[in-house]
């Protein structure tokens, strides 16, 4: 079985190589840190991940949450993998000092939860929620509301959720019905049911404290009328003890994979005694919410390309031992069978997931790069890593999750027969993963995003901006001769993009919104490829770099193998782009004309 | 929930309207039938659909086949559902009637395979494996063999397998080591053991019958020096009895879906007491079996676009009548949600199935209506068919198995988190259909059979008749003004394959088979897209015969949403053959050179 789940290799020469984390003590923000330290961290989070998370990873999707007597009842392993957390100072690596955190680099931080998310997912995200939903409440909550959650959260004691979505509001979050009721005592009284809430109620922690969205009575409709409230499963009552805040759990799905997390359903307020308490101003619930779908989205996207590198080493394992057949041009049928790998067409199965895996952590680690900056700059200069990371967001939360399952099939199928049971980890992948592309925005919500909000944002300030970061790259790699035929072609490709943008924006002019946006998820698809080729570049920079450098050629079988997957992406992966531009740029709304009724049959 | 899963309106266009199966009765040997018949025998295959194998499918996935002391436990209603089929004739639709069958068109016995797989894949799975073994040992065994065999397994008492993959030879079918060694006494005793054997054992029949690979001690190796076997779970004793053969359930595999039909892993001849009977010649034994293995290609092509065909319609019902969201140029939030099928994106999901489904269900049509033709005309002209079938059997075993998945996944992403779960059949689709691009030979092996041996074989001559059966349509769609621009882009895109088919070709020449053949799952996928292309143009040739007639108009709306299903294909599926195009073309064998170490780390 694979022991293997993520390269340390190759998440090094992300950190070190491409992005430069070192250089980022250069500035106040991350001085204290350095190197040494860094090593210690990932070193201690293959550990925690090796020793901890990955040991339960089938025992979990075998023995899924169930809903018994009003608690969902979670493996065992849950609450234990929570309170390491906390101790391990996981929750709070992205805390600034001043709040009591490690200050770590979110590329430090992005990296550790990549490991942590290949080892096992589900487990991986309770603590994702504790960290996202104090976070929220530290940003825009009130010294009482910060005193009296966070450290209870960031102790691993309570579970923070984000409690959005309802029966008849998913994607549209404008519909929501859950309404607070002011007192005048502090508190407002909450009514209303929410649906498919990750880690909702569990009993792996004493108690759930949910960032709830809700509207205040008599609120505009639409999503200016939502206020974000702390909603705690039991409340602290007057004597400092707990007592039960009329927060239900009145059912658990049944799902295909993500099985070790619970998703519910929640009443508030069944009994008229369910007490919420506002976060920052009313009506401005979504604006603040959005801190946290921005980081839960891009936490989507690092799930998924983990997940899929958990199903490479599994299906690389399988591909260097099991052997069958031979090599095409060997006709004696009595030679013995090759290592699978030896074919042609599996060695393009497996370097189709690096090249997928590996595109996506770098942009993944580059959005890192980009929030780092941010933090180092601030106020200066920092507005630039605020767009960037505006129209970057749908395309690091999309491409790995539609690629990543590609990318597991593609695994799965390395196996044959094998793949498709449970004796092999790799079906478990595959139901896991199929989850990304819907929660936190599903990708037709991500396509309308970039397009429709992100490319027309301040003007096209953050799409002139993405641009000039891959012509950055293009310029850089022109220094490289190997590297110059892959700058042209994606100095190409971008030039297209921007043609191709254009007259979407035309159109937009045009013909109106519904024209425009009909093929924003196929617009989605066409940016992402493009911006993992710009990745995939900054990779072969580096690769070059390290291969100038005498010290780095005892490494030369892993800068070799990095060149070899940048060459399939552009081999086979950009291509792809030339399918949807003739789509996109063809004037037919093919969907936008088909009528309703005529599905009929 | 979703009760609709399959269209009979789409299926008497294609059998009628497209392909003209009452012309068949021109022909002596289907002269005997007619369409009333016909229309009856559909109407029964969708009673028998909705009554007998509907209603369990999600119970026979939630109650997978269990060993139990030494026997595989089904779902009781496999039994029936086996005897069901042999009543209603099902077992017998394609026999002769000099074998006691009905003698059926390929075409309407297709059809009707597409409603039971639709409505249960693998329930239908049973029968299925009971007509291919029964028809194996009707087309090479003894008279003895066949009256001892036949009449029991066509009348449902005895189930019928396929036994070939064994532990160390799945892909590799030259590398099977089971032996057969000869007594003088009619039979020969068995040894070895079987892997992945669909319904291999199970309780719901008397006796199972096992069409088995295995080698004669002292054949050639390779390939060569296979033979087929009947080799039954119990013998017919000297009284007339049944006695063990000493063949084991050893294992049964837990799998990601398909999981009413049990795959085992096989004993035979632990006690040395196994017997076989040899099919036909020593030695000849793969060829036998491959008439069984194309015709389980067509049939796992038909099931994975069968099944895809269920999740469109159950992703169709759903988008009908779940109301979420407003049109994206409506701005009133005060205004009620719309079904989501209003919007493009949804449409857009809705249609990728259409096209794929239906443009596979014409083209595995196609191929039955070729088998029909290879029996109407006998001898004379119907080598023809047999070349056509050849070259296509790939092609409509991959594009539906491929796409299918593809189509299944848009389908749970129109339910969004409710796709997931299991409260829809969206998820069991999801998990049933991955299957289908692994058994009966993955896409990999497909991909190398097409280019490897089908475009080649008798010096391009299949080829050929596949590019004149294009052009036919191509022709005839120009008749018609509305589909010239169709068949314009169809003609170019058939010249270009002609073209990169010859520059590979060239390129086997210059470097040999291994780099010929290294994208050849690229090549299959894009050789796949244009011959769903060439059905769709044949369905458009239809519809416009049809709107021609004023009686078929008040059918308006179905003509109209199929024109607009082949515009789909057309604007979104066809313009996916450019970027294969350039990579086919790119004389950079990057798999090739990628050396295996290189994937270390």
């Amino acid at each position: 079985m694979a022991t293997k789940f993520v390269s340390e290799r190759n998440l090094k020469f992300l950190l070190y190589e491409v992005f430069d984390v070192e250089g980022l003590t250069r500035y106040d923000y991350y001085a204290t840190h350095n190197r040494k330290a860094f090593d210690m961290i990932l070193k201690e989070a293959m550990r925690m991940a090796r020793e901890l998370l990955y040991p339960t990873l089938e025992e979990m999707d075998r023995n899924p949450p169930e809903l018994l007597n009003g608690r969902v009842k979670v493996h065992p392993s849950v609450g234990p993998v929570i309170k390491a957390y906390a101790e391990g100072g996981w929750l709070t690596s992205l805390v600034p000092f001043s709040h009591d955190g490690e200050q770590l680099p979110h590329l430090i931080e992005g990296a550790c939860n990549f490991i942590f998310s290949a080892a096992n997912y589900s487990a991986n995200v309770y603590p994702g929620l504790i960290v996202g939903s104090s976070h929220l409440i530290e940003s825009f909550g009130s010294r009482e509301l910060y005193d009296t959650y966070v450290p209870r959260m960031r102790s691993g004691q309570w579970q923070g959720t984000m409690a959005l979505t309802e029966p008849e509001a998913g994607s549209s979050l404008a519909d929501l019905a859950s309404q607070a009721t002011p007192t005048g005592e502090g508190y407002y009284l909450i009514k209303g049911q929410k649906v498919f809430i990750s880690a909702g109620d569990h009993d792996g922690v004493e108690n759930v404290v949910h960032l709830m969205l809700a509207k205040i009575e008599g609120a505009p409709p639409g999503v200016k009328g939502i206020s974000l409230f702390v909603v705690p499963k039991k409340r602290i009552s007057p004597d400092g003890g707990l007592v039960s805040n009329d927060v239900v759990p009145s059912g658990v799905y049944h799902k295909l994979g993500y099985r070790g997390c619970p998703i519910t359903q929640l009443s508030f307020g069944d009994k008229n005694d369910c007490r919420g308490w506002l976060v920052g101003e009313p009506h401005k619930g979504l604006s603040y919410m959005f801190q946290m779908m921005n980081e839960s989205r891009i936490g989507v996207g690092l799930g998924a390309a983990a997940i899929a590198s958990a199903a490479y080493y599994a299906s690389l394992e399988y591909a260097r031992t099991r052997r069958q057949g031979r090599k095409v041009n060997e006709k004696n049928p009595s030679l013995p069978p090759v290592p699978i790998i030896e074919h042609a067409d599996v060695k393009r199965m497996l370097l189709f997931q690096r090249a997928v895996i590996e595109g996506s952590l770098s942009l993944l680690l580059q959005c890192s790069y980009y929030v780092d900056m941010q933090k180092s700059l601030k106020a200066e200069g920092a507005e630039k890593f605020d767009l960037l990371l505006e129209i970057l967001t749908p395309v690091v939360k999309t491409y790995p999750s539609e690629m990543g399952i590609q990318s597991i099939s593609q695994g799965l199928q390395c196996l044959g027969g094998s793949g498709y049971c449970d004796d092999y980890k790799l079906e478990q992948y595959f139901r896991d993963s199929r989850i990304h592309p819907i929660h936190e925005g599903t990708t037709g919500i991500q396509g309308m995003d970039l397009l429709g909000r992100k490319v027309t944002m301040k003007n096209g300030a953050a799409f002139r901006l993405y641009i000039a970061e891959v012509e950055k790259a293009i310029a850089q790699a022109k220094d490289h001769d190997r590297l110059k035929p892959y700058a042209d072609m994606l100095l190409r490709a971008l030039a297209r993009l921007q043609e191709v943008t254009g007259h979407l924006l035309e159109m937009a002019g045009d013909k109106g919104p519904e024209i425009f946006l009909a093929d924003a998820t196929l617009y989605l698809e066409y940016f992402g490829i493009i911006t993992i080729a710009w990745q995939w570049l900054l990779q072969g920079i580096a690769v070059e770099k390290a291969m100038g450098q005498t010290a780095k050629k005892t490494d030369e079988n892993f800068y070799t193998g990095k060149w070899m997957a940048m060459k399939f992406f552009f081999a086979y992966e950009l291509p792809k782009t030339l399918g949807l531009i003739q789509r996109l740029m063809d004037p037919d709304p093919v969907t936008v004309n088909m009528r309703t009724e005529l599905f009929n049959d």
